[in-house]
């Protein structure tokens, strides 16, 4: 018999031989219709193969990502069966799943090239194929078999990636008349496959490097439901509608110029009005909570870079120093503001009744950045952190954790962002030498997070090995309005800084003792988190958040005295917005603050200035009717607080 | 007859031969008494010196920085005459008057020094020599003569002086005993002279080149009366006390950290609030008189300072370029924010509607300065502007010039420098070649600013020739509350950037046209203006402004709920404090409160919590009684309302 737990912990025996599939049929028959693979001692593995004694297993499905994974692994197989039977003699190179699909490098041979416009014919035959309910039959190889067959296929990819596999390790996969050297895993068969897509077709070298062959990468992706991509299509639509490059712009929210340099935003004054609200959002949440706010150059010397341990990971892909007339003088853009908040700390002797001393800085830092990597706001080479440094004793480390997670809930909240999980990333308890700092310290911080997090009632998941070298960390990982995943807000804890900066405090029993730090940013910074929330809300901020809350129309020229009183009144109750006292027709007015996602537009004419009263749309609902300004200030401030 | 115009345009018949004394004496006895030199057609002369005909004169007293500065020049031939009676055999180098007094450069020769104890006895013996009341005696010399003069004296200095010297340009001045190559002028007599101080000695190198022989340097102060010197001397106390260096030290302000770097400020949390108060305060206002904020980065591309003509200006006195990864490419620590204000105006067309756009930023800029140059936070390498470009058709300079006034007049209002004094810089009219910029706009512009100034009210000085080569400005000179002036805000048109970026707009007639570009910054830098605050009133921040309003003082530990209730209850109204739960005596509480010159002591203990009040102590005027806190929240809160 064979002895299995359960990811819920509970155990089952199986008899000798059995495989994931029986053991998933052993739990339901839903189940094991819908298993695609099975995950043994975290190892992701064929449904079909016999489970060993004493193995924590999983049943993978389409919900997990390793079930996904696999099957769009198998779909590239599927795709290169269908391309051998249209493009015949077509050599193979590598076909990996990626993040949303999967791709397949291929070879076409001299002459012949893919274009979106073969894609269906491609589509149709993956599907066609994928009728067959093919098996994906696992086979282990010789390495001199495996070698013999793609000699005889005269396949020169497989043959090289061949050349550094040893035997005993090499494993065929085979489905329908396709076969691929392949490690695997693959789902059962290829029955699951009811759409199919290409996406994309782009130039890629052979294994990644320019002095080799150009071949031809085929993206794809596919789904057991046709639905699921008709939905995956309209999604894309939604994010190409909601790119925040595009919004950005439509809006004048930011730029970039090519003379001040790429990845270098320009706030736009729409966009600055944007991010100073943030700023000032947070900046009064973090007072509140004990922060003090500081100061820092962008700036630091060569010194300071080598306190830190920065300077050894400086590079020929960074920003390079700078140099001055003092000769030997050097000083760096900063990559980060700790080292800066390092020395703040030192400004003064520290006493154990002075702890946690938390200091908060918007702060930019500088990045290098491939310009191939840049995108709008979320790759960018210049980026505010909103970032702080707590320096606590070890004793406070979990209720500092607890209050920075209170903060970014309070973030999160206010700007409507429901679905989040927290990744704690702790130690890999297998190999705790690459990390600094006693067992005991890690100890106390990790369960210091956990229990924080616990007590916080977070819905978390846990890495263990993804700690950095100097700490434990926290982040949030946060769904948006189209189900993206992001990461934003993050903790850490550092044991590191306060070492290499020699940070002390003095204890009650008069010992000088080490503080312990926490970095923590909301969100994240300061561009990315626009980025994020442009695309989450799709340009229509928050009511207390939009650059533009109102816009006042007056129907022609005889009502703008009377537009510009409404205006004036709106700000005594702290309302924004402007006038558009354009000699337009109201109609196109109407149509470009529709455009602009102002919140409320406000129509003026001879009714409204006559019973002093205004006529209220809201953007993307409509009419709301006509009303006093008293009803539409309370209502609108109602939402606000609502909103808090 | 001579025809003399007087500074108020009176003209003034005299007789020929008649000298500034004569003039002086036709106007008044008071006047002839008081007149140290005279001005002839912008030139200092001596006072006894004949007139030219059909000159503009003006008499220079000791209320004239240009008769001051002639008093203390001669001053320092008069402590040249006092150190050959003292020191036999000296050397005597050169002798000017500088901001405050004077000094001479002197080689003592071999084996001879002169300390500060020796001061008293060469401040003696000029105050003897002054009595004889010698007069100053101008007399043209050939270059022969004057060799063989200093050749008898032995003077290498004055005969290496002579050397550049061109025959008939040469004068002796002698006065009582002592005669000294010097282009003059000076005063009419010693007898002026009644109160002289050595305030210092130092090493200097003839010719300030470190090759040459060090010389020994005498500062020294003479004054027309004792009292001005003691209260001279008082002053000097004063500016010790209110040092910015050693308050922001005291108060916890701000730092400066070697690793960090010299120049390069750390903002400490109290600095930090000050600093934040006073952008918020200025942003206010700003986005009330229709500016736009934006942010942009602190680095620029070289081809942005090449388009704006800063590449050129770069040297090996700078902060050297930034490279990358990228051969070629090169990144400047931004000197200046006005190029990315021109690449944000350059976003989107401009109408002649859109015009004024006024974009503000508290834009940070860093800039090389040599190590002996640096300052406190006078001179530093890293400051924030209070930056904003105002982008405006040639015919809105005025009006906005008049805006701008109403916002520095508002800024000092409120900061309490009552007393300064606009200097407008124009063009030299006798060399308009240096500037760019068409002689019709340079007109419209600077006629625009001096009708602004005067609209406005201010009290101005012409400078002919001191307007930047792009355009004319104008400068705020104040005068702090020990009589020190700073330049603080500053205003300039310029013609140059919107040309090199090629800005434009569209015109009522459709054509494009060039707007003209105001620069604007009323405090100048934030750090530059936070130390003359610091200094000008001493710590003593006003109560708007100031990091701590008040603290809570507890007597015991068993009144510490009722003072962390008084704090919440202030905070509700907007007030700022903290509470001192030390377990100190109420002595040093209070003696440390009044160090860090929180503005309001609330001392609390068993009257004051049972009946509800308060016990309050004004820092610098002591106790104000008890009182319940509404007294106390009304009271403060209309003081700072009228500081507004």
């Amino acid at each position: 018999m064979l002895n299995i737990t359960l990811p819920d912990g509970s155990l089952r025996q199986l008899s000798d031989g059995a495989s994931g599939y029986d053991l998933a049929a052993s739990i339901s028959e839903g189940l094991a219709r819908n298993a695609l693979a099975v995950s043994v001692n975290g190892e992701v593995r064929d449904l079909h193969r016999p489970l060993p004694d004493n193995a924590q297993v999983s049943i993978l499905t389409w919900n997990d990502t390793a079930g996904k994974s696999t099957y769009w692994h198998s779909s590239a197989h599927l795709m290169a069966e269908a391309l051998e039977a249209l493009y015949p003699g077509v050599k193979l190179a590598i076909g990996p799943a990626i993040e949303n699909g999967f791709y397949y490098d291929v070879d076409l041979g001299e002459g012949r090239s893919i274009s979106s416009e073969d894609f269906p014919e491609i589509e149709k035959k993956m599907l066609e194929l994928a009728k067959n309910k093919s098996q994906y039959i696992r086979k282990e190889v010789s390495k001199a078999d495996a070698i013999a067959y793609f000699t005889e296929k005269q396949d020169p990819y497989k043959l090289e990636l061949l050349e550094n596999l040893e035997d005993g390790n090499i494993t065929f996969y085979t489905q329908g008349g396709f076969t691929d050297l392949c490690r695997g895993p693959h789902i059962p068969d290829t029955g699951t496959i009811k759409a199919a897509k290409l996406m994309n077709v782009a130039g890629a070298y052979w294994r990644g490097d320019e002095k080799n062959k150009q071949l031809t990468r085929l993206y794809g992706i596919t789904f057991p439901k046709a639905k699921d991509l008709t939905e995956y299509l309209e999604r894309l639509e939604e994010a190409k509608r909601r790119d925040h490059r595009k919004l950005g712009k439509e809006l004048k929210l930011f730029a970039f110029s090519e003379k001040v340099g790429a990845g270098l935003p320009l706030w736009l004054p729409k966009g600055t009005a944007l991010r100073e609200r943030l700023e000032q959002f947070l900046r009064k949440a973090q007072v509140k909570a004990g922060y003090s706010p500081v100061v820092t150059p962008h700036i630091g010397s060569k010194e300071l870079y080598v306190t830190s341990g920065h300077y050894e990971k400086y590079g020929a892909d960074s920003f390079q120093p700078i140099k001055t007339p003092n000769p030997g003088e050097e000083f760096f853009l900063k990559p980060m503001n700790c080292p800066h908040h390092c020395e703040i700390y030192k400004t003064e002797p520290r006493s154990y009744r002075d702890l946690p001393v938390r200091l908060a800085e918007f702060g930019t830092v500088y990045r290098y950045e491939q310009s191939g990597e840049l995108h709008g706001l979320t790759r960018v080479r210049g980026f505010t952190q909103d970032d702080a440094h707590i320096f606590c004793r070890p004793d406070q480390v979990k209720e500092e954790f607890m209050k920075v997670i209170d903060i970014v809930l309070y973030v999160l909240k206010a700007l409507d962002f429901p679905d989040f999980t927290a990744q704690i990333s702790l130690r890999d308890p297998d190999n705790k030498t690459k990390y600094i700092g006693s067992d005991e310290n890690w100890e106390k911080a990790e369960s210091a997070i956990q229990e924080a997090a616990l007590e916080k009632g977070l819905n978390t998941v846990t890495e263990y090995g993804e700690a950095a070298f100097y700490g434990p960390k926290l982040d949030f990982m946060v769904r948006d309005a189209i189900g993206r995943r992001w990461q934003l807000g993050t903790i850490q804890v550092d044991y590191n800084l306060p070492e290499r900066f020699d940070l002390e405090y003095t204890a009650a029993d008069n010992s000088k003792q080490r503080p312990v730090m926490i970095h923590r940013a909301p969100f994240g910074s300061l561009e990315r988190f626009v980025a994020v929330l442009i695309e989450h809300c799709g340009g229509n901020f928050p009511l207390w958040l939009t650059p533009e809350q109102f816009i006042v129309l007056p129907i022609s020229d005889k009502y703008s005295d009377y537009a510009y009183q409404v205006k004036a009144q709106l700000e005594q109750h702290d309302l924004r917005g402007t006038v558009d006292g354009r000699d337009e027709r109201i109609g196109r007015k109407i149509r470009d603050a529709e455009m602009s996602k102002i919140s409320y537009l406000l129509v003026v004419g001879e009714k409204e200035a006559q019973d002093n009263i205004i006529s209220v749309r809201k953007h993307g609902e409509g009419d709301l009717g006509s009303m006093p300004l008293d009803a539409f200030v309370k209502s609108v401030q109602s939402q606000m607080v609502e909103a808090m």
